[in-house]
C-alpha cells in the first residue's frame, strides 16, 4: 500500500488557534475556487490526449479510434450512461459507431472534454442530429441557432423539414414564420 | 459491440446549406458552454457518491474508506499523479493514508470534486499541511489567508512558526510584520 504521511512537528502548534476566544473574523469561512472545474476538465482532456487511464474507445467505419474515459463521457451524456450501464463484460471497452463520421465524433468528444466546438455550414446539420443521439443538448441548440441564422428563401423549406425530422421546435417555428413572411420569394425558388 | 446509428432520412437535406452562397452570418461560429465544466464535475461527484466507476480508494487508520476516480484525482493533484504513476499492479486500487484523519481527507477529496470547502478555526492548520502534501495550492492559500485573519498577540508566534514549517511565505511575512508592530503586546502574552 502507498502511504500519505502528514508532516510532523505541528502537533504542538495545532492548539494555537483553539486557545483563543473566537472573534467575528474567525467564523467558519467557505472558499470556492471558481476556475477549479475548468482546470479539472482541461487536465482530463490532457490525460485523454496522452491516452492516460482511458478505459473506452469508439471506432468509426473508416477505422478511426477515439479514446475516452467512461466516467467523463457518462457525466456529459445520458446516452453514454445508458450505453455503459448495459454493457456486458466481454465488450465493455470498444464501441463500434456506424453512420457517424470520424469528424463529427471527434467534435462531440472534444466538446465533452472542453465545452467548445465550431459550427460550420458544412457540419451544422449532421452535428445537430448526432448531438441529438448523444443527448448533448447544448450542441443541438447551438446548431439550431446557427441554422436559424442561415434561413433564406432557397433553404427554408429544407431547414423546416430538417427541424421537423429532428424535433427542433424553435427552428421549426422560426422556419415556418420565415416561410409565411417570405411566401412569394419562397415560391419563386 | 454496441452501435450508435445516426438517424436516417436526412441525407437528402444535407446539401441544403451547401447549395447557397455563404453570407456573412454563415461564417464558422465557435460556441462555448460556460457552465459545461461545472456540470461535468457535479456529475462526476454524483458518480463518486453513488460509487459508479470508482477505481481507487483511500483508507484511513480509523477504517474510513473514501472512494474516487483516479483520472479526476490525477487531474487535481500532482501528488496523486505521481502516486498512481508509481503504483504496481498488485496494489493499485487501495491507498492507506496514515496520519491524515478522515475528516480532512473527506474535505480534500470533496474539494477535488466540487472546488469548495469550509475552513474553520479547528481545521485550518491541519487542512493547510495536508493540502500542501497533495499539492492542492488553492486550499493551502485559502487556509493561509484564513490564518492571517486570526493573527493576534496570543497566537502570532505560533502562527509564525507554523508558517515557517510549511513554507507559507505570505503568512510568515504577515505574522512577522504583526509581531514587529505589536511587539509589546506579544511580549505581555
Amino acid at each position: 500500500m502507498d502511504t500519505i504521511q502528514a508532516s510532523s512537528g505541528e502537533s504542538n502548534l495545532r492548539e494555537v488557534l483553539r486557545s483563543n476566544e473566537c472573534e467575528p473574523q474567525c467564523e467558519p469561512t467557505q472558499f470556492r475556487n471558481y476556475s477549479h472545474s475548468e482546470i479539472i476538465l482541461e487536465n482530463l482532456q490532457s490525460l485523454r490526449k496522452n491516452e492516460v487511464l482511458c478505459d473506452t474507445g469508439f471506432e468509426t467505419k473508416d477505422g478511426t479510434l477515439v479514446l475516452g474515459h467512461k466516467n467523463v463521457l457518462i457525466a456529459a451524456s445520458p446516452y453514454f450512461r445508458a450505453m455503459f450501464d448495459n454493457f456486458d463484460e466481454s465488450n465493455k471497452d470498444l464501441v463500434n459507431i456506424r453512420e457517424l463520421d470520424s469528424m463529427v465524433l471527434k467534435i462531440l468528444v472534444d466538446y465533452i472534454y472542453t465545452g467548445e466546438f465550431i459550427v460550420t455550414k458544412e457540419n451544422a446539420q449532421v452535428l445537430l442530429s448526432s448531438a441529438n443521439i448523444l443527448q448533448l443538448d447544448f450542441v443541438s441548440a447551438a446548431c439550431a441557432e446557427f441554422l436559424q441564422k442561415q434561413l433564406d428563401a432557397s433553404n427554408c423549406l429544407g431547414i423546416r423539414a430538417f427541424a421537423d425530422l429532428h424535433n427542433c421546435t424553435d427552428l421549426l417555428s422560426s422556419s415556418e414564420t420565415f416561410i409565411k413572411k417570405q411566401f412569394l420569394e419562397v415560391v419563386k425558388n
